[in-house]
Order: structure tokens, then C-alpha cells, then sequence
């Protein structure tokens, strides 16, 4: 069988790729794509088999370039779908080039031969409390990406310099890690989706709610498992209620709502595109539960879009 | 009559600035906050009257920073309400330091003597066909804000670089305009909001809904405009139609949504903090309609907060 491949939001060894490779496994072909665009430009255009973007996070909240993009406001991406969903808990290490250094023990706050910081803006507020443990009067330098970080202290033949980046990049860039798990959140989590093109034969079409249901991974699906469907609809803003007669066609099939997000039409100002995510039970919701959605959506839209259905990955605890 | 003291998001001749200045007149006492918190800070501790941030751009959607701050998550602004909006179309002019150059003809694209830009990372993206069209290769330094940018070419004596910036950052620094209105875009506008406290004896209510609503330029309003309010609440996402039910306590009083939102409740992970703005007009609502909408939001949210009323200031075409 031919290797499958899989675009993620780059560069290499960002948590995309991390993300990609976890849900994909080590045989498949990965690419970065340097934009969101360019990764939904690669599932429309069949030059990838799935791309991995990330979609949520749960302290920063939505990643609107997504969000923007399956808009599609310009209809360029009109075969994407939603096929599948990864989480990944954020974790940061500190780290250096190999053997340059001696590893300090753990705690020991020896890191007194670094003199410059690499990191991702986003990075350095996730771990304020190492940094300002150990590297108060520290020069930080802001880079792309965790990732690009990792490469520049590996390339750094002085060895005076550390990043902050994820364990996943010290070992894509062959780095030390001095100390792991040094953010100040250990629940910070991204959700990545997985996209693939709905008129595509080679990947295998997620459907929602029957029995012989089939993952991307090629498992089949436990009975219990909850399946998600992403769905995108305009409605008339001047309508009083409109919005809640389209959140009631929902709960009128007994779906819950797990997720719901609005972005500016741009069609007109101060008008929205909404974007609802619900969850569905085979064997307690009907196999038709979506289509019959959908079929009421359009009776009290202006327009929507089925962005797709997948397995729900998320252990909920309680 | 004591001044009214109102502070902005700043930095001087910023965007938040023109809307604060627009709003409450030359004779008011403004000062920056250089930070989104610091001016809910002000408002809550009574340093000032009235706080002007931005809440809503029409082409980038809502600003996170501000929905967090009004999501209130430690209790730390209980008294900080809306009072108020204000619309600002965002235009972007060429402006150089004054006297140093001659200005050329309009359109003439006798730039030649700029050899650097200075600009906000965002405004770079707003004004691409005039860069494309006069800059191609011309050096782009980005700077923390339009109006650092207009303060810096203001003082740079050789004359060399330009800024794009607004009009009033132009006049504010006493830059020389070299061209006005060179966004992509013409309608590119952000809503304000107005935040006052709600104990304070010194600012004016804006009561919803009733006769002698009183608006906060002491105005009295026209019998026919619109209020809009802000409410904020968080449901128990386990239960299937919570979101539908909470919307149709609006539906029921016949109030027009005008915007939702969510952020993440940063109580437990992927439950979210709802923000809906609903619309009333006198005389066609009742006067409690809000009351009675935020008792039945009591019986089906976890929490719920009135956010504050006031009346509509956008011009709606058609």
C-alpha cells in the first residue's frame, strides 16, 4: 500500500507535527505546510492525504486562523472536511546543545553558562516561574517557533545558549534536554483537527453514527464512543431569535453542543459566520441524526456547510 | 464641574484615543493604559470615570483581551459595566516628519527619498496594494503601535523614513501627511466600548429601556433607538440543549441577538464562557425585559452576569 501523507502546520517538529505523528504513526510521509492556508490548499488539491492543524486550545481558546479558512468565504476549499481530532498537552523542556554542557542536577539552578534564551513569544508566559527561578537578568530572544529555538541552541557550537521548546524538538534537532516539564500549567492541551478531501478515494471516510463505522486509523468503533460533527451556518441578523431557532433544530435531535464560535462574515459588516460543534451517540442518537440537522438548518439559515463527523478523542473525566 | 477623567488603550494617539476623544469631547481629562487590564484596574478602583477599549474589529472579529477581562474569571473587576459604544473606521495615511521633504504631487510616487517604513505588524497587511504599488523594496521596521511609528519618523531629522499611521497620530505628533486613506479597505472599522463603575456616584447610569434614559453625554434619548446589552454566562455543557435553552430566554422576550461569544472558562478545560449582546428598543420591550431575561437565565446557567445597557450608536444601512 502506498505510504500516506500528511500535511501539518510547520515547521519540522512543531506540535502539529508532533500531533500528525502520533495520529498518523511513523509510515506515513510528512510535510509541513508554513501556512494554514497552505495546508487546507494541500487536502483540497489532493497533494496530501490528511493535514493536522491545530484548532483549540484550552487556556488560549480558539485559533481563528482555522476558523477562517473553513469559513471558506471564497469557496477554495470546498471539498475539506473534518475526518478526526488529536489532543496534545503542551509540555516545555529546557534545552541545549549536545555534550557541550554539563547537565546540571536536577534543580540545581547550575545554568549559570547560559547566557541567551531562545523561545516562542507564547512560550516564556507559559513558564514564568522557571524562568524567573533561574534566569532572571537572562537576554530572551523571540523566534518563530519552539522548534526553530531547539535548532538554533543545536547549531550553537559555544553552547551558551538554551531554548525553550518541547521534548518532541530537542530529539527532531538532536538537543540536550537540561530539564523537562518546566511550564507553570500542567493542563495547558491544543486540540488539532484532521482534514481530509471529502471527494478523495484513498482516505477512508469517517461516517458518523452506524454500525460499521470506520476510523482513520482503520480500528472500527467501539459502540460507546461519542462522534462529533462541525457544522457552519449564516443566519438573517435582523431576525429576532434566529440564532436560537438554529441551536434548537440541534437540541430538537438531542445533540449537545460542545462547541460554538462566530467570525465575521466579511459579506457584511457586524454579521457572522457560526461555527457549532455537537456530539452524538450511536444507538442512543438516529443514524440520520446530522442530515435531518442539516435539513432543518436550511429551512432557518442562509446558508450552511457539514464541515464534517469524527470519533471524539477527548477522555472526559467525571 | 469636575473633568471627567477617561483613560484609553494606549499609547497616546492611538485608535482607543480618537475614540475616547470622539466620544467625550476636548474638555476631558484622558490618559493611556498601556495595558487592556490596567484600564478595567482604573475603572474598578474609581481612577477614572470612564475606561474606551477596543472590543470588536469588522474584518478581525472580537478581541480576546478584552472578552477575558470582561469574563471577570478572579473577581477582579465586579464592578467595571458597559455604558457605552462607539464606532471608529480605521484609515491609514503616509506621513513623514514635517518640513524636511517636499511633498510630492499626489499619486506621483515621488517617495524616493524614503528608504524605511515604520508601522504596526497589522497595518502593513491593511495597506498592501499602496506598498506593493510604491515600496516594493523598501526596508519595513515594525513597531509596537501606529502611533510609535508616527511619534518616531516625527523625529527622525533626516527626513528618510515614513510611517504609516492614522490622521490623528499625524497631528497628534505633528507629522506631515503624504497621503491619506492608503488602506485596501474602506470599511474597516473597530467598535469601542465604554466601561464605567457601576457604584460611582460621579458617572452617569445608563438606564435601559425607560423614558428617562439618560445617555452619557447627558443627552436625552430619541424615543426610537436601540439599546444593546451584554450578558455573560456559563451552562453545564453535559447537558444536551443548554446552550438552546439559554438563548431562547432572549428569543422569549423577543430580543435580537446582535453577537455571542465564548472563551474558554479556565474553570475546567473545554467548558466556556458565553458573552451575548441582545438589542431592545423602547417602547417595544418592555422596561424589565432584561431583569426577566437574567432571572430565567438564573434557572439555566451555572452563573450569569448583566455586563451593562446602553444605546446603539451604529447607523445600520437598509
Amino acid at each position: 500500500m502506498e505510504r500516506l501523507r500528511i500535511a501539518f502546520l510547520g515547521p519540522a517538529a512543531s506540535f502539529s507535527h508532533q500531533a500528525a505523528l502520533e495520529s498518523f504513526g511513523p509510515s506515513a510521509v510528512f510535510s509541513p505546510c508554513l501556512s494554514f492556508a497552505d495546508a487546507f490548499a494541500a487536502v483540497q488539491h489532493n497533494e496530501v492525504d490528511y493535514a493536522v492543524i491545530p484548532f483549540e486550545n484550552s487556556t488560549n481558546g480558539s485559533v481563528v486562523q482555522t476558523l477562517d479558512l473553513l469559513a471558506d468565504r471564497d469557496g477554495l476549499y470546498s471539498d475539506v472536511v473534518v475526518c478526526g481530532e488529536h489532543y496534545l498537552t503542551v509540555h516545555h523542556c529546557l534545552l541545549a546543545r549536545k555534550n557541550t554542557t554539563t547537565v546540571p542536577s536536577a534543580g540545581g539552578g547550575g545554568y549559570r553558562f547560559i547566557t541567551k534564551l531562545y523561545s516562542h513569544p507564547q512560550a516564556w508566559g507559559q513558564c514564568e516561574t522557571f524562568l524567573s527561578r533561574y534566569f532572571k537578568k537572562i537576554e530572551r530572544q523571540d523566534v518563530s517557533s519552539t522548534s526553530k529555538a531547539a535548532e538554533i541552541v543545536s547549531a550553537d557550537e559555544t553552547g551558551h545558549s538554551a531554548a525553550i521548546a518541547s521534548r518532541f524538538a530537542a530529539e527532531y534537532h538532536g538537543a540536550e534536554i537540561l530539564e523537562a516539564n518546566i511550564e507553570d500549567k500542567d493542563d495547558n492541551t491544543t486540540r488539532f483537527l484532521i482534514l481530509r478531501n471529502d471527494r478523495s478515494k484513498r482516505t477512508k471516510c469517517a461516517v458518523p453514527i452506524t454500525s460499521d463505522a470506520v476510523d482513520i486509523d482503520g480500528s472500527s468503533e467501539a459502540p460507546t464512543a461519542k462522534w462529533k460533527t462541525l457544522i457552519s451556518f449564516m443566519i438573517n441578523h435582523n431576525s429576532p431569535g434566529a440564532l436560537a431557532d438554529a441551536l434548537l433544530i440541534f437540541k430538537a435531535h438531542g445533540m449537545n453542543l460542545t462547541s460554538i464560535n462566530s467570525r465575521p462574515s466579511q459579506i457584511r459588516a457586524w454579521q457572522y459566520i457560526f461555527f457549532v460543534e455537537c456530539e452524538s451517540i450511536p444507538g442512543v442518537h438516529d443514524d440520520n441524526s446530522v442530515e435531518r440537522i442539516l435539513e432543518g438548518l436550511r429551512k432557518v439559515t442562509e446558508s450552511c456547510r457539514d464541515l464534517g463527523s469524527w470519533k471524539e478523542q477527548l477522555l472526559r473525566e467525571g
